[in-house]
C-alpha cells in the first residue's frame, strides 16, 4: 500500500473526525447499539437471503483485504510484454520443449499463465487459442466481480436499514410523545442516528471496497488480455518482434517494451 | 439450504428484531392492520394490472422456494464436463446408436439435455447446432427472467404504496389535528409504519428473492453454454481431448475436469 | 382477459381502498378538484411538449385497451410453428402458385405476415430475405414503443407536478400561516393530496399499463421472429422437418411442436 | 405545428394555471427575483462550466425551435422511397450523366443527399457506400445529439439549483428566527419558491424540449438510413423494384411505397 | 478559453451570487469552518479508499485545467484531413522514406501519431493496422476517463457527505434542545449549511469538471479514429482521393477538405 494511499486516508479522515470535535463535547450521543445492530443485522440478513453464503462472506473477507498493495499496477505491465516477447525467441531458438520446461516453472507460481501457455504448447491454433483464452479471462473476470455485486447490494441496502432504523425510532417516540413530549429531541437525535451510521458504512466501507476491488479485477483482466493477445501471435508462430509491436499497442507509448532496450 | 446461510440469516434478523425490543416494550404499536393491507393491496392491484396473471403468481410462489439448495453449482460444473467427454468417448468407440440410447436415458430426467442431444444425432453440423443450442438456452433464460422482472417491480412498488399509505395517513391526522392537536404524535406513528411496511418488504421479500433468483438462473444458462460447447464439438466430430479443453477453458483452473484422473 | 387478472385486481384494489374506509369516515377530504387539475394538467402539457399530438393521444387510448385480453400468447405459439412446417410441406408438393394464394389468404388478416410471405415468393434468398423480415420487424417494434415511451415518461412527470402542486400548496399556506396558525393541518393536509395524486396516477395507471403494453410488444416481436426464421428457411428451400426443428428450439421443450402428432 | 399540439399545451397549461387561480387569490407571492436569478444563474454557470459556450447557446436557441411543424414525418416517408426508386429508373434509362445533374439540384437544399448521391457516382461499390454513408448519418446524429445532451444536464441542475436556493433561504430564515419567530412562515414560502421553480423549469422547459429535439434527430436518422440502404442498392447497381421492396421493409405495411401505383 | 465561456460563467455565477447578496446582509451565516471540513475531508477519505492515490492527485489537477482553450475543436478537424492526404501524396511521389522522415518530425510533438505512422511503415497491412490503432486509441481512453470516474463518484460522494454532516449536525442540535429550545433555529441552520457545501460542490465543480473533461476525451477519441481511417488506408495504399472521401464521411459537410480548394 502507498505511502500517498495512507495519507490521503489520514488526512481525510482526520479533518472529517476532526470537524465534529470542533462541533460538540458530548461525543457519546453518537455511539447507539441498538442502531448498529439495526444497520449491521438488516443488511447482512437480507444479504444472506439475495446471494449464496460462500459468496458472501468471501465479500466481507475482501473488504479488509483492499489496503493491500494492488497485484499489478502499470509499471509491471512493460515487463509483461517483455516476458512473452522473450517466450517468443525461446521458441525460435530452442523450440517447443524449451517453451513446455519455462510453462512448467512459471504454472507454479500463476497458473492461469501455466495453462494459458499449454494450451499453446498442445498445438491449438490463433484462433482456438483465442477462444479458449478469452472464455477462460472473461468467465474468470465474472466469477470475481460477484463479491463486487455484493458488496454494491450492501452499500444499497445500509442506508435503507438505517432509514428502516429511523422509522422505528420515529415511531416509538411519537407513539409516547403524548406522555413526556420534551423527549422529543433526544427521541429524535436517536433515531436519526441509524440513518448516519447506514449512510457512513455505505460510504465509507462498502461503495468504495467495491470500487477498488472492481478496478483491480479489471486491471488484472486486462493483463490477462495482454498476455493472451501475445500467447495467440506465439500460437500462429508470429515473429517476436511482430509479437512486440502488437502487444505495444495496448500500452502508453511512455511505457512501451523495447527488446533493443532491454538484456535478451 | 446451507448451515452458513440459515446461520447468516438467523443472525442477521436475529440482531434486527433484537435491537426493537432493546429500543421499546410497546410492541404492538408496529402492527397495524390497514397498514399492511395497503401495502400489500396496492402491490398486488398494481402487479396485476402491469402483468399476466399467469406469471404473477408463479413470481410469488418462487419466492417461497429460495431457501431451497440450489440446482445447479460450482462443485457440479466438473462433473458436466466429465458427461459430454464421456459421451464423446461413447461417440468414437461405439458410434451414434450407443448415444441416441444414452440420450433417451438422460431426456427422462433433463429434457432440455436430451433434446440437445437429439438435435446432434439428427446430423446438424457444428454451426447449426450452436445457433439451436444458444437459441433455445436464450429464450428459457429470457422466459425464466420474467418473474424476477415481476418481483422487481414489485420491490419499486411496496415503498410507493407505502409513501402513498404515508401521505393517506397523514392528509386524515392533518385534517383532524383543529379538533385534537394532542393526537398528532401518535397520528403521525401510525402514518409512518405504512412507510416501513413497504421498504422492509422490498428489503427483505421481494428485492432478495429477485436477486437470488436471478443468480440461479444465470448459473443454469452458464452450464447450459457449457454443455452447449461440448455438444457443438461433438456434432463436428471432435475427439474427447479438444472437448475437454475447450470446456475447461470455461471454469476456474481448480476444478478442470481431467480425464486421466478420473475413471472412465 | 383473465378470471385471475380480474380478481387479482378486484382484491387488491379491495383491500387498498378498504383500509382507507377502516382509517376515517371523512372521505371527502380526499377529493380535491384544484389538486387533479394541476396533476392532470401539467402531466398533459409536459407530454404535448414532449412528444408529437398524434402519439400522445394513441398513448391514452392505449391504456384503456390493456384490459383486453392479448393478440398472442405461450399457447398460441405452438400453432405457428405448424402454419409454416404446413407451408413448407404445401411448397414440396403443390409448388410456388399454392404458397402464393396461401400469402394471398393469410395476408388479408395479417398484412405483415401477408407481406412476409411475399418477399418469400419474389425469390429472395434466404439472406436478402432475413434483412428484410428483421428490418420489418425492428422497425414495427420501435414504432410501437413509442407510446411506451409516452407513457413512462408520463409516469415520471405525474409524481413530479404532485410535488409542484404541493409547493405551490405549502407556499399559499404558508403564506396566510401568520394571519390564521389554526388553518395549517388543513392547509398542509390539502397540500399533500396532490403528491398523493401524482404518485397515485403513476403507481395505478401509467407504470402498470407502459408494462403490459411493452410485453405484449415484445411477445408480438418474439412471434415475429419465429415466423421470419422459418420463412428465411422456406427462402432457402430447407425441408419441413428442418424447419420444425429450428423453429422448435425457439420454444420451451413442453411446448415443442410435432408433426408426426398433428394432422398434416 | 399541428392544431392538436396547440390544443394540448394550452388546455393542459389551462388547467394548471386555473387550478393556481382556485386555491389562492394573492398571486404575487409566486413571484421571486432572488428565487429566478439562483436558478437561472446557477444552471447557466454550471452549463459554461460543463460545456464549450458554442454548443451551450445552441441549445439555448434550440428550445424556442421545437414548436415548429418537424422537418421529416411519417407521411413524407413513402415519398423518399419513391425518389430513391425513380433514382434507380433514371440510373438505368439514362446513364450516370443524368444521375450527376439530379445529384447537383437535390444537393443545394440538401447537402447531405447531394453529398451521398456523389459517393454512388463517384463509383465506389455498396459495400465502401455503406461505410462511408453509415459514417456520416451516424457523426451527424452525435454531434446533433450534443445540444439534447445539454438540456438533460440543465434538466438535472435546475431542480438542484432549486434545493439549494430553498437551503440558502432557510438557513438565512433559520438565522433570523430567534429575533422574530412570526416571520417563519413567510420564510419558508419564499425559500420553498426557489424549488419550485427549479422543478418548473426542468419539467415545463428543459426535460420536454430535449425530447422533443431527440425524437427528431432520430426520425432523422431514420429516413438518412433509409435513403443510405436505396443509395447503397443503387452502388451495387441493383434494380429499382428489389430497392423499393428492400426500402419498404423498414416502413409500415399500410405506407408501403409502390411504383405501379404511382406515376414514374 | 473562449470570451463567450467566460462571459458565461461570470454572468451566471453573478446572478446567483447576487442573489444572495439581495436576501441577506448575514453573509457570515454561510461561511462554517467545520461544515467545510467534514465535505472536504469525507469525499476525500472516500476517494482515497476507492481509488489509486495516483489517479486521484491526477483527478484533483485535472479540475484546475479544464478552463484551458481545448487541444482539438471542429475547426482544427479539416487540417487533420489535410495532413493525412499530403502524407498520402508523399507517399505517392517520394516513397516510403521521405514519410519515414515525416513520422519522425511529427512523433516529436505528437507521440501517438509517430507511433501510428511508425505502424504503417513497418509494411503492416490495413487489417493489422487497424486493429493495433484501434487498439491503442480504445486503451488510451480508457486510461484517460480515469478522473473523469473519479470526479463523478466525488460528485456523488459530496452530497452524501453534506448529508452526513447534516445528520450529524441534527444531532448535535436535537441532544442539547432539551436545554436550551431558543437555540433551536441558529443549530438548524448550521446543519443545513453542510449539505448546501456537499451540493455545491458536486454541482459547481466535479460535476461540470468530469462533463468537461469526457467530452474533451471524446473529441480526441474522434480525431485519433478519423486519423486512423486515414493510416489504414494508406498501409493499404489507397489513393489520396479515396483517403480525403473516406475521412470527409466522418465530418460535417460544412467542414469537408478538399484538395482541389488548398495549397499542396
Amino acid at each position: 500500500m502507498s505511502f500517498t494511499t495512507i495519507l490521503g486516508i489520514m488526512v481525510g479522515l482526520g479533518l472529517f473526525i476532526g470537524s465534529i470535535f470542533i462541533s460538540t463535547d458530548n461525543y457519546l450521543v453518537f455511539l447507539s447499539l441498538s442502531s448498529a445492530l439495526m444497520v449491521v443485522g438488516g443488511t447482512l440478513a437480507a444479504t444472506f437471503i439475495a446471494y449464496e453464503a460462500r459468496y458472501v462472506l468471501l465479500a466481507l473477507r475482501l473488504i479488509f483485504k483492499i489496503f493491500r498493495a494492488p497485484q499489478m499496477g502499470r509499471s509491471q505491465l512493460t515487463g509483461e510484454v517483455g516476458r512473452v516477447v522473450k517466450w517468443g525467441y525461446l521458441l525460435q531458438k530452442k523450440g517447443i520443449n524449451a517453451l513446455e520446461q519455462e510453462a512448467e516453472r512459471v504454472g507454479k507460481d500463476e497458473p492461469f499463465l501455466g495453462w494459458a501457455m499449454e494450451v499453446v504448447i498442445t498445438g491449438y491454433d490463433g484462433e482456438e487459442t483465442a477462444e479458449m483464452l478469452h472464455n477462460a479471462i472473461d468467465n474468470a473476470f465474472s466469477r470475481n466481480l460477484v463479491p463486487v455485486a455484493i458488496l454494491k447490494s450492501m452499500a444499497a441496502a445500509a442506508p435503507a436499514f438505517g432509514m428502516i432504523g429511523t422509522l422505528v425510532g420515529l415511531v416509538i417516540m411519537l407513539d409516547k410523545m403524548a406522555d413526556d413530549p420534551t423527549s422529543l429531541g433526544a427521541g429524535l437525535a436517536i433515531a436519526l442516528i441509524t440513518t448516519l451510521y447506514g449512510i457512513v458504512a455505505a460510504r465509507f466501507f462498502f461503495l468504495p471496497a467495491a470500487s477498488k476491488i472492481q478496478q483491480r479485477e479489471e486491471i488484472m483482466r486486462f493483463r490477462n488480455y495482454l498476455i493472451a493477445e501475445g500467447l495467440i501471435m506465439l500460437a500462429d508462430r508470429k515473429g517476436p518482434r511482430a509479437i512486440q509491436d502488437r502487444m505495444n499497442s495496448f500500452l502508453d507509448p511512455a511505457i512501451h517494451f523495447n527488446i533493443d532496450k532491454s538484456s535478451k
